[in-house]
C-alpha cells in the first residue's frame, strides 16, 4: 500500500517505547523501525543485539525510518533498558509457567495509554528471533502480551509483532472514522431527487414498450425498479449522471424507431 | 515471538480469500501466505504476478505456509479473480478521487463477518508493492479499506497489509479473553488468608523495633503496609510464600539477637 504523503512530517506520538532484547538480524531492526514509523512511535532500544550497532543491514530496511536508528539507544542488560519506566508489558507467544497476566494487545495498548495518561512512562519488550524473551526479562514485566494467532502456525516475526502492537496503539488513539463516505463533498440525493429520477425512467419505459401486455404487473414492476435505485444510496450526483443515461438510451430507441427497426 | 505448537493442526477458518493483484516480489507473496496462515486464511489467488508463477521466492519466505501456495490460483483478470465472490473490499493507502466508502480494517471485517455469515463470499484485494491497486481494480471492489497509519509514513509493505488485515479478521472472531489472569489454577487469596499474612507480619514487627517510639503512628503504619499487599492481587500460594518468607527474615533477626548484635 504506497500514499504515503511526503509533504507531512512524520506525527512521532508520545508512545511506548520499543526494546528490542537480543534481536539477532539487523534486518528485523530495521523492519520494526519503519513499522514504528507507521504508527508514531520513535523510541527504540536494544539490548545487546548478535551482530552489535550499528548495523548496515538494520538501514538497508529501514526505508525512511532512518531517525529511529539513528536515536536507538543500545543497552547490556534488559534492567538498565527499562529503568526510567513504569509500566512494561513482555510479548511473548509462549505461556509460560509463571504466574503473569497475559493480555490481548488491544487490552495491553488500553492500560498502556491509561497509564501514559497518567504520566507514567511505558514500553514493550520484545524478544529475539530464536526463542522470544527469557523468563528473566518477562518477570521484569507487569503483564505480557500475546497476539492471538491460529493455534497450529502462531509464529510471528519479530518485526510483525511491533507491528501489529504499533498498529493497535495507533488506532486506539486514531480519530479516524470506522467509515468514511469519501462522497467528495457529494450530498446524498433527496427524496424529491429520486422521486425525479423515478419517474423519469417511468415515462421513458412507458413511452417504450417495457409495460406492454403486462399492465397489470405495473405498479409491481416499478415498485421493485424504484427499489433498486433505493437501495444504492444515491448521491445528487449520482442522480444526474442516471439522468444522462436515461435519456441517452431513450434517445438512442427514439432513433432506432425513427430508423424504422 | 516463537511458539507455535506443531502438534496442532493450522485451522482455516472460511476467511476472505485474499488476492493480490500485479504483486512483484515472489517474497512478498511467500510472507502474505505466511501471514494469512497465522491468521487461519487459506485462500490466495494471484492475478499477473510479476516475476510469473510458481515463485521459488514465494516458496522461501513462506516457512510452513507452503499448503497455501500450493492452492494458489493464478488468474490473468481482477475481474476473473473476484467472479464468484459477492462482497469484495480494496485495500488502499490513498484518497482517491472515487466515491468509495473508506473503511477502517476493524470494521471491514466486522462487515466481511456479518456477510459471511449470510452465506456470502467475501474478499480483500491487495495491490503490488510499486503503486498499490488500478481505480480499475477498486470499482470492481465495494468499499475500500485504509489503515489507519501515521500521516507522514504511511506506506505499509504489501505482507504487511495483508497481516494487519488478517490480524482483524482472525482477532474479531476469537474467543481469547481481553486479560488471561495465566495464574496457573492457583486462586485469589481471601481475605482470611490475608489477614493472616498481615497477623503475622505484624507481630513479627512488634516483636522486633519498628514500631519503637512511634507507638502513636502504628496503627496508620500498619495501614499503609496492609495496603502494599492489599493492592497485589495476591494469590492463595503467594500468601505462603511471603509468610515463608517472614519467617526466614524474622528468624535470622532473632538469629542476631541471640548473637548479641
Amino acid at each position: 500500500m504506497a500514499g504515503t504523503d511526503k509533504s507531512q512530517t512524520p506525527q512521532l506520538a508520545d508512545g511506548p517505547v520499543v526494546v528490542l532484547v537480543r534481536p539477532q538480524m539487523g534486518e528485523n531492526i530495521g523492519a520494526s523501525a519503519r513499522a514504528m514509523m507507521n504508527f508514531g512511535l520513535s523510541d527504540l532500544r536494544l539490548v545487546a543485539p548478535r551482530d552489535g550497532w550499528p548495523n548496515p543491514s538494520a538501514r538497508a530496511m529501514a526505508s525512511r525510518a532512518d531517525s529511529v536508528l539513528d536515536n536507538a539507544q543500545l543497552f547490556d542488560r534488559t534492567e538498565d533498558a527499562i529503568a526510567d519506566l513504569n509500566l512494561v508489558f513482555a510479548t511473548t507467544a509462549r505461556r509460560r509457567d509463571m504466574v503473569k497476566p497475559i493480555l490481548t494487545p488491544r487490552r495491553a495498548v488500553a492500560d498502556l495509554r491509561a497509564a501514559a495518561g497518567q504520566r507514567q512512562r511505558i514500553g514493550l519488550l520484545f524478544g529475539g528471533e530464536r526463542a522470544g524473551l527469557d523468563n528473566e526479562d518477562v518477570v521484569l514485566c507487569d503483564a505480557a502480551v500475546s497476539v492471538p494467532a491460529n493455534p497450529g502456525f502462531s509464529s510471528i516475526n519479530l518485526a510483525q509483532a511491533v507491528l501489529l502492537l504499533g498498529y493497535e496503539w495507533f488506532t486506539a488513539g486514531s480519530d479516524v472514522p470506522d467509515i468514511d463516505p469519501a462522497d467528495g463533498g457529494n450530498r446524498a440525493a433527496n427524496k424529491q431527487e429520486l422521486v425525479g429520477l423515478f419517474e423519469h425512467l417511468e415515462a421513458e419505459l412507458d413511452g417504450g414498450d417495457y409495460f406492454a401486455n403486462v399492465e397489470a404487473k405495473r405498479p409491481a414492476m416499478v415498485r421493485n425498479i424504484r427499489n433498486i435505485f433505493q437501495r444504492g444510496q444515491l448521491l445528487e450526483q449520482d442522480v444526474r449522471t442516471l439522468r444522462g443515461v436515461i435519456k441517452a438510451l431513450a434517445g438512442r430507441r427514439g432513433e432506432r424507431s425513427r430508423s424504422g427497426s
